[in-house]
């Protein structure tokens, strides 16, 4: 006999809209995952390694906009799924954390697979809910119905985020044989409105009259889902030449309007004097460019963030605004509301766009072989209708130097670690027809490669594994390079090719050193298959080091001219 | 310039003992491990993965019984020790956690690897510390210092346990070029000096007394080190027939004098009541056997339980008095104290375990091959001088059915969780020279296989790993075998051998599937060696559920004869 309040939240989940459930094994569990299995509206999987169950599930929310529910079994289950949990509380992706554990007085007796479960995630979770241990008493069925819609409606509003519920479960945890699970067939929902923010005309007319002051403006788009109605009255905004648009790779808004190679000439202290904003107005999330966030910093200019909630970062240090707007309506608004700007100021900054994307579009052919280039060559292949997952390290930093790319790009900045991206990329074949290129080097690569370890088809996932055998990123900043302790503590050179993984999972794979051979792979790495394909460019990190210096200072040459 | 107060804090840890620290790779903590690298007292290693990271420090504490420290770098990475903080936690080993992190005012505020750390392990640490983020002021060097003795200590207290140094460190984090780190000489150090608790006269004249209520004194050694002293005093209760003693396998107190077949028939309840005790004692942490758990919650004995710092769980739901004394004083005194009790008692207990012996000697030869038998055969091989550290679920069950080890046996049976077995035991190869035997199953094995993900030598560890391609438990517990989701959802399948993993890493790899491939592999296993060595023994898991119940009933039947 399973617990109808377990029976009931999978029934609400699937009432609320949600599609997808990612287990992980387990006994204590078991009437979850059970629940799960059996409900015709829920997809469910199994993954094993909790860790890489957690990230699949993110990767999957982050694609679907919606809450992917994911369950476990007591213990230090629910601690392998924390890596994940903090990507999706930064990254604002909506999760459904259901970890099972043992009644309370049990806890902390010696008696196997328990820890301190409550409020486990910290303040890394927008809502911790304890489901009540038992439904002798019907007011205790209307509680956990009501945690349940209470833990998905908060998941799900701005900033979406994940929702822990933490479920104390007595035996018997399976049904008797042939015993049928009966889901209620109209379980108690109670659904959260759609509903937007409307500024006051009073606070309009204060913005319009300080937009008067104001004839140097640049927009930061900081990492956003793809949103075309946003993309076109940006793409308006510059074309009018009204404000200078800066957009990472992760911004999903990159366009012929908007600046995407500032990585290359920002830190260049000369130049910046001429690009100085009088007004920053970001939206969205973090942003990349460890110098764009420097030189934003060191100007005097104001700083307006827009985001539904009201609430901001102050990551350039100048935040002087905080607007409650979504970014869309607030761009119409802004779009009618403004005059065109101060020329000198766009035409430095596009200028510079124009300068680096010409330069950049030639560096390559005078450069020698190496990740750099090999990914630039790599990228101009990929199927403009596709997604892309990139890790974090030297992959997001070299594809945010690549600019502008029509593809869309997840990466999980959120906490910006090397754990989640391989599960990140399964999680969003899971969702999408279209073909995932995950772009990663070799310390995420293996670090995550649970991602693989089960049993279902991931057919449209391309891997390219920039594989220099170390953690490359540490020979490329000042700090490590001048250590005796770079190669050991700093790189920890690994040895690993992806070759015997590509065997154990039946992955395509090949390997190129050069030129030649990644022309000659690239020829069928996209065609369809039956099964995954890895490329591997393998290259050394003393020369990836050199050539992305010598393209750094090609390129700062063609800017200066 | 590296900031004094992480200098400090690594000469501190070298005074006052820590010898070994375990390293990931990072920017934001390069100043610890530069510090920890370059200090001619601790030797440092680096571990890319910070889950296995943490479980092989935790592997070094286990053995060393003295903390190891482990440093990583900020945002995720803290996280992914959590599963190894919550083990030694639950365990009671020593550890030194210390977590680089930005300062204060720049956590949450989209400026990447940044997540809430401070007190980020909650209730599964003794301690959370915070350090100065400056060292402008003498104070706050006075404050860190104070900081690093304290949280050693208490991570040494008994009982032991994992402590927490939040580290808070802005840029430069590495030295000028051949700059030197100058550790101080004499680093501020208070010590905790050793002590002792004694029962007064009067609770030992109450217990006295409250003995002679009892004849039939039942002994129960919960997870242990190995403790030549207490388990002299205990064969000499045993043997002078005033108690029995159980001891799991964890225990590492099995000997002659002890019962290890326990749970061959304590779930047998035509047997339980000639079996009941009228005082269970019990000492040191949990055990495994289920059926003992079971068995003990049913009687109406009173339950005392012997600890240093006088706290108990209520394992068995009898619990009526605890005791604030080690072990090994409080049996001497009841070794002089007691005399000789009701011998049937200890006839009954006496002649199940010999009668389950005997028919454990010749069960196997009557036993179709599987992974119960092929484990027992190898048991027989293990070096006698050698330590084993087994994997939870279906391979520490098997062990624990097996009866007495002489070999010294670690288990992580805090959280019982499968996360971080491989590196359990890779962390006490880096401790010792003896033989290291894994023994696991492949789930365990596969979920941690970056434990192996290093350069460090491992040539004394040997691999037993039963690999019957799924979570076999599952098929051996009554409840999930009868659902149709078993295979699925439950045992989750998987199709991986060790074979690959055995090339990637350059270790000596030999697959069995019957006995005669299984002796003519032992005869070479346990051969020095330059490569670890895994024998994997590949069964069916419908086999061995069939094996392990009919097993059970020829040893039930000898039982009742």
């Amino acid at each position: 006999m399973i617990l109808q309040s377990v029976v009931d939240l999978v029934a609400i989940c699937a009432k609320k809209g949600i599609q997808n459930a990612i287990l992980s094994p387990g006994s204590r569990c078991a009437p979850l995952t059970l629940a799960f299995a059996r409900h015709p509206q829920i997809h469910s999987r199994t993954i094993s390694d909790e860790r890489s169950a957690a990230f699949i599930a993110l990767g999957m929310a982050q694609q679907l906009e919606e809450p992917v529910a994911l369950a476990c079994t007591s213990g230090s289950a629910a601690l392998n799924y924390y890596p994940a949990v903090a990507e999706a509380f930064f990254q604002q992706i909506p999760l459904l954390i259901l970890t099972a554990d043992r009644p309370a007085e049990w806890i902390d007796q010696y008696d196997g697979q328990t820890i301190f479960q409550q409020s486990v995630y910290g303040k890394h979770v927008k809502g911790s809910f304890q489901l009540p241990d038992s439904t002798s008493n019907s007011d205790q069925l209307w509680h956990s119905s009501r945690i349940v819609n209470e833990a998905i409606n908060l998941a799900k509003q701005f900033p979406a985020g994940p929702v822990h519920i933490n479920i104390p479960l007595r035996e018997p945890f399976y049904p008797e044989h042939d015993e049928k699970i009966k889901f209620p067939a109209n379980p108690r929902v109670f659904n959260l409105e759609h509903y937007s923010v409307q500024l006051s005309e009073e606070s309009l007319k204060r913005l319009s009259n300080r937009l008067q002051s104001f004839s140097k403006i640049l927009i930061v788009a900081g990492q956003q889902y793809p949103n075309s109605a946003l993309q076109a009255v940006l793409d308006q905004l510059s074309k009018e030449k009204k404000v200078v648009i800066i957009t990472d790779t992760i911004s999903n808004l990159q366009s012929e309007q908007t600046i995407s190679l500032h990585d290359h000439w920002l830190g260049n202290s000369s130049l910046s004097q001429e690009l100085e904003p009088e007004l920053i107005i970001s939206f969205g999330k973090s942003v990349i460019s460890k110098s764009l966030k420097l030189f934003l910093r060191k100007t005097q200019a104001s700083h307006w963030h827009v985001q539904e909630d009201g609430k901001a970062k102050d990551t350039f240090q100048r935040l002087s605004r905080t607007i409650p707007s979504s970014p869309s309506s607030f761009f119409n608004w802004l779009a009618i509301t403004l005059k065109p700007q101060n020329q000198d100021f766009q035409n430095n900054w596009v200028d510079l766009e124009q300068k680096a994307k010409a330069a950049l579009g030639k560096v390559f052919e005078i450069t020698e072989f190496g990740e750099y280039s090999a990914l630039a060559f790599c990228l101009s292949k990929t199927p403009l209708l596709s997604k892309i997952h990139v890790a974090n390290s030297m992959a997001v930093r070299y594809l945010n130097l690549l600019g502008k790319r029509d593809q869309e790009v997840s990466c999980n900045r959120g906490t910006s670690g090397i754990d989640g991206s391989n599960s990140t990329a399964v999680g969003c074949t899971f969702t999408t027809k279209d073909t995932v290129t995950l772009i990663t080097g070799d310390m995420a690569f293996f670090y995550d490669r649970n991602a693989f370890w089960h049993n279902y088809a991931i057919p449209n996932l391309r891997i390219i594994l920039l594989n220099n055998h170390a953690g490359g990123i540490f020979r490329l900043i000042d700090g490590p390079k001048n250590q005796p302790e770079l190669e050991e503590y700093f790189e920890t050179k690994q040895k690993l090719t992806a070759q015997h993984l590509a065997t154990e999972y039946g992955f395509f794979y090949s390997k190129v050193v050069n030129q030649e051979e990644l022309e000659a792979s690239l020829e069928d790495f996209y065609k369809d298959s039956l099964h995954p394909k890895i490329l591997e460019i393998e290259t050394s990190s003393p020369d990836n080091a050199e050539i992305l210096k010598s393209v750094k200072e090609k390129i700062k040459l063609s800017l200066e001219n």
